[in-house]
């Protein structure tokens, strides 16, 4: 699975700038790849592109309409369903990250057949993968894991990849959710692959590479979640990685879903990553301490993250604010 | 998903007896709910149960036909598919745990519908899962757990449900596997569940019930299995464990599948299920290890159970040889 680019970001008829924010998280990391938007009446997010008629984005080369804003309850609106069908006669590939498929509603798939255009449901794996087979894989890795569930994993994985990537290393961000994979143009959804197989799932996702070379790894939930550490133990499991980065959010006053239960401290969450990691890389170790600092008081980030940094002895920041280049340093 | 008996046990043309160690799994723990044996011609397997044929089975009021055998290449051969297709006409429901689905052969889905009979195809989960909520549920459970992959973990929660009912106690065993859903009747086959939803599975699997009612939950795999680890931890974060049960194979070189890979120390593999047990379950503890002898050298077999009995603290014992009353004495 490979999303042609460039894409042409579909807004719909977002009732927010929220309801956009995969596209929104596409467009800020793959700027070149977006060659506009296309936006429906009563739309109300606004990435600044180049606003564009399926017509004017074919006529710039756009080859993939990405659908890049959540549908209102789930369903795909007619509205919606008459566009998508168009870009399909005009030659555009379709993706979607959404819960429901593109290739479940009937006319799309028809016309899909018709035009000889892939539908990329990337929410929903399309290959069996094999049991994971844990033998070394040449190339080195590095892999967020997470205090909690979206605490700023992918943000901080691309931030690495193209931090690496200005300063001349091989480095490729490696999606394991839905809007990573828009943003990568190919990846696994990992919570979506069948149980017995994530950690296989994990090991075709970052292949055997040039010894020089990073696979920089999404990662996703996190192994105090009650609800989904089966996923992240799996991940880390596959991913074999050299390089842990932790990431946290710490305004959380429970995990994400689950009122009863409380965060981990980052050093029960680093030992217990750093003990489950070790199973298939014995080399594993953290590099840094990514905090999402967007809910604090601002006075406070400063102070909180030289303490981390002095408690941890590991390089500590917000990659948003501050970027990501003490990791970088560690691993060059 | 509950799969009426009493049973026939197909047994098909099984070419020796450890191809039919399913069917035999299910006569030795239930005897009573098996009425009889299928066999085909050239049939090597023998439970020693009375022979039957399809008809004799229906008027004996075996309700459904177990294929308790494995199916040589993967594939239901023209004679097994015609004595299937006949089941279902005579008003059997059809179950089967082979990784094929019954539900894929035509003539069997037809059949079933138009004879308003079932195919249970019990390595396949038939329903979704809600994500785990990891709220605390009434009622006690115990879940094995594992060094290694197969090491005894369904024989072993069998026992256990075998002595609690003898007992008086209330025990249900819960099957996380094929043969354990075909011996319970119901269950679900947990690595086979979209990552997303394994503690979510677990906790439909084991739900709320009488505060002196134990649910004994079968388990899979091991936290230390390089390929399954993933599985292990949703099962374990699901099951919400009162009491954990160590299952071991002592004679193992190194992991199942994985050369490359030992199995972990006794308390390495307690310590590591205890601490993660113990995000959904504070009060989860081990109550016995019960260890696999089969492919030990005899002579040393009682030194080394009183051995790991004294460097535990636990009761010791294989469950094939000496029950498990021990375990049952910590619980009652």
């Amino acid at each position: 699975m490979a999303i042609q680019h460039p894409y042409l970001l579909f807004l719909g008829d977002a009732p927010d700038q929220l309801a956009a924010k995969t596209a929104q998280g596409i467009a800020h990391w793959r700027p070149d790849w977006c060659l506009g938007q296309l936006r429906l009446e009563g739309c109300q997010a606004d990435l600044g592109l180049t606003d564009m008629s399926l017509e004017e984005g074919a006529a710039a080369g756009a080859k993939t309409l990405v659908i890049g804003v959540a549908n209102r309850g789930g369903v795909f609106s007619e509205k919606w369903i008459s566009v998508l069908e168009q870009a399909l006669m005009l030659g555009y590939d379709l993706a979607a990250g959404l819960h429901n498929r593109l290739a479940d509603v009937e006319v799309l798939k028809a016309a899909a057949e018709q035009h000889g255009r892939k539908l990329f449901d990337v929410r929903h794996p399309s290959r069996e993968f094999d049991v994971a087979n844990g033998q070394k894989r040449s190339g080195k890795r590095l892999l967020a894991v997470g205090t909690d569930c979206s605490v700023g994993k992918m943000y901080t994985t691309l931030a690495i990849e193209k931090e690496m990537r200005a300063r001349g290393m091989k480095a490729d961000f490696r999606a394991t959710g839905q809007t990573g994979i828009l943003i990568a143009g190919s990846g696994v959804s990992i919570d979506a692959v069948v149980a017995d197989f994530i950690s296989g799932a994990v090991e075709y996702l970052s292949p055997a590479n040039s010894a020089d070379h990073w696979d920089i790894i999404e990662g996703q939930g996190s192994l105090f979640h009650a609800s989904f550490a089966g996923v992240s133990l799996g991940l880390l499991h596959g991913a074999q990685a050299d390089a842990l980065v932790l990431c946290h959010e710490p305004t959380r006053s429970h995990m994400r879903g689950l009122p009863d239960y409380p965060l981990p401290t980052l050093k029960a969450c680093m030992d217990a990553n750093l003990a489950a990691a070790r199973l298939t890389n014995p080399a594993a170790k953290f590099v840094g301490i990514a905090v999402n600092t967007s809910q604090m008081n601002e006075g406070s980030v400063e102070a909180y993250l030289r303490r981390i940094e002095s408690d941890c002895e590991l390089p500590v920041m917000d990659p948003f604010t501050e970027g990501v280049a003490p990791i970088v340093d560690r691993l060059q």
